[in-house]
């Protein structure tokens, strides 16, 4: 399937820029609905521009790699209708049309794609109504289309699913108008409508409308099934704003390598000042949600990251265990439980990524009730911290010891009663 | 697809038992066959045996689940050729012929069944030559077919890949013949021939041949790809003894078992003798492979047996270890040390179960490099023995320390160079 994308607009509340290559989250907007279409089965991209444009379209699609070609609207003051009709020649059978300026989660681009003709949103979230091109239904088809409908069932969402037929349509307009809309060929088509309601999409205008789309981006890069209730009610409100700052400004890697840094020296400020270190901990626990998030949230996710960051945190909760064991100092008894609790807690990780290695699926997906597993690292280390705090560190080795290991024998146990074989 | 087995003979020389159903690693000839065809495609199983021997096998099928009938050859005297005849109104299109008294390897099985008319062996290594039924080939099919030929190309498998035109060339046969062997049939047919040379398969004929049969399917159930040197060169040649002389006795889950009890026995005896310590220490290294070998061999994996003997493996080493240190105590470095090294031999572990979590492949058969690096648990194992021994426990845990942890940094390193993504 090919997609065809509206992008001859000026941008002018954008500060006259081409709106499809701004970045959100670190990535061109057209460059995320691209991706995600591509691996939803669309294999070539129709992008339609200005003649002004048309060098900035070029290079990105150098650029990204896509396979694709850029037409151009010599009059794009004749309106986004007038830009599909030049794509005519090009696309045949079913295909995407979407504009470029709007930008869509990735539930919202997977429903879409397995749809047909005028996408509308019954229940927009995302979106200034007052701004939101309206559209009223009847019989399951467009009766009307416009900003200022009183009456209306749903939201255009600037994505349709189309086949050759809209080009008879648009043909017709372009001839006896000057100006056509895309809202001027929906009327006229009467397009049928699919419904997909709820899930997050929006359109750029302006730079207020840019944060909220990071915003809501970083919000939903929170992976979350392996959360504890600390990372849940506590570290992510603040990881997320951390990656709302970031997110443009630095790699994925190089926030593991920081966070990984962060961790080797709250072990070494535990030698000066074990309450100090306590908290530099637990701030390195924040910041290793950031790391994922910016990942998830620029499409930068890649397997050896999540591989590093797991190896880089079982060494962080080492060297910060055995610092805070060295500084605490005790008989043979003291030892064995530091061993215990170390050993423990390495034991929490190993369960759960053993089983995923074995059965090739998420623990926490597959058995729900994991989730209601204390032990996790998240809470592991904000524990750690208010014990040290109020200076109680031989009893955390030992409250480390019991919760890790008996959630060791749990998740054997829960595993075993969920098991396949 | 379907399968015809021919099941009439009576297995004298096996006492008057059904062949098929004899059990080789704990499974019955004819399971270990009909198991790996389901996994290659066969759905629906024609079982033909003698009067006698029917109710057996009614019970066989009725009790492993799988699809299928017993046919009853009333005049099993008049050859294994007139069995396939009986068959005759129950295939149609492509089906497998097989013996019920060969036993063939997976490797065997799964190219044989892409192939066509008589599976022949240019290069049998497991069969007695005398016995075997050699077949003369001009043209790429059968010339001649018999145990006394002078001259030959290859050794009949009992396994082909057939169509409906058989039953007209045995139908020609039976009605001119008291006595049909598939011999007769195959040489009449001018099957075409498909060679499949040097894998293991062999047929059944004396209780000699059942223990051949076991000793190959133990020492084919080596996993090896995370073998280390010590488990190549040593553990292994024990391992697959004891399990050759358990697999028909005991199941997996029980070995583990056992093997676990051994592993903390090890641990405690270390406080009485440290050198009794590491020698169980090291049995219960060779007593590790047992599990894995006897429930291939079996075909009796399962993932959860997987998982748990890993976990357990972590548990058993921690135990070891800790019984170490506790008895040669020591001031804070030791200790230091003693964390280092059990942290390390748990990262060895868990640095290559996080890469199959991760990229969902075993990291010895992706980066095959990486079965050259020391520091596997058959190596850390019997190091330890050797150096408790010898009576230097600190120096022990010092080089365990040194050796795990350069081993995960090799490890990120050569997952990085190697890596897709």
């Amino acid at each position: 399937m090919k997609a065809v994308i509206l992008a001859a607009g000026f941008g002018r509340r954008m500060g006259e820029k081409p709106k499809g290559l701004l970045k959100v989250g670190g990535r061109e907007i057209i460059y995320r609905n691209m991706k995600l279409m591509e691996e939803n089965g669309v294999d070539e991209f129709i992008i339609v521009t200005n003649r002004q444009y048309e060098g900035n379209f070029k290079d990105f699609l150098k650029r990204s790699g896509f396979k694709g070609k850029v037409l151009v609207n010599e009059d794009p003051e004749r309106g986004n209708g007038y830009s599909l009709h030049i794509a005519k020649e090009h696309v045949n059978g079913k295909f995407v049309l979407l504009m470029s300026d709007h930008i869509f989660s990735k539930e919202f681009l997977e429903a879409a794609i397995t749809r047909e003709g005028a996408i509308i949103d019954g229940n927009p979230e995302f979106v200034d109504i007052r701004e939101a091109t309206k559209v009223k239904v009847e019989n399951g088809s467009v009766a009307d289309i416009g900003k200022g409908l009183e009456e209306w069932d749903g939201v255009d969402t600037g994505f349709f699913i189309l086949d050759e037929n809209i080009f008879r349509v648009a043909e017709e307009l372009v001839t006896k108008k000057e100006r056509v809309g895309m809202s001027d060929i929906v009327r006229k088509a009467k397009l049928k409508v699919s419904y997909i309601s709820g899930l997050f999409w929006m359109d750029i205008d302006t730079p207020e409308d840019l944060k909220r789309a990071r915003h809501f981006l970083i919000r939903n890069s929170i992976k979350g099934a392996g959360d504890g209730f600390v990372s849940r009610y506590f570290n992510r409100k603040i990881s997320t704003r951390i990656s709302e700052l970031l997110v443009e400004r630095i790699t994925p890697n190089q926030m593991t390598v920081i966070t990984f840094a962060m961790g080797i020296l709250s072990a070494f400020v535990v030698f000066f000042s074990p309450s100090l270190g306590g908290v530099l901990y637990q701030i390195s626990s924040i910041l290793d949600g950031v790391d994922g998030e910016i990942a998830r949230a620029s499409m930068r996710t890649s397997r050896f990251g999540g591989y590093l960051d797991s190896i880089m945190d079982r060494y962080v909760d080492f060297a910060f265990l055995l610092s805070l064991a060295v500084v605490h100092g005790g008989a043979t008894s003291f030892w064995i439980w530091t061993l215990l609790a170390i050993f423990g807690s390495f034991m929490v990780s190993y369960s759960t990524e053993r089983y995923k290695a074995a059965y090739g699926k998420d623990v926490y997906k597959r058995i729900p009730k994991m989730r209601y597993l204390i032990g996790k690292r998240d809470e592991r280390i904000f524990l750690t911290m208010i014990m040290i705090l109020v200076g109680w560190v031989y009893a955390l080795f030992v409250v480390l010891a019991l919760i890790t290991h008996l959630r060791v024998l749990a998740t054997i146990y829960l595993i075993k009663k969920n098991m396949e074989d």
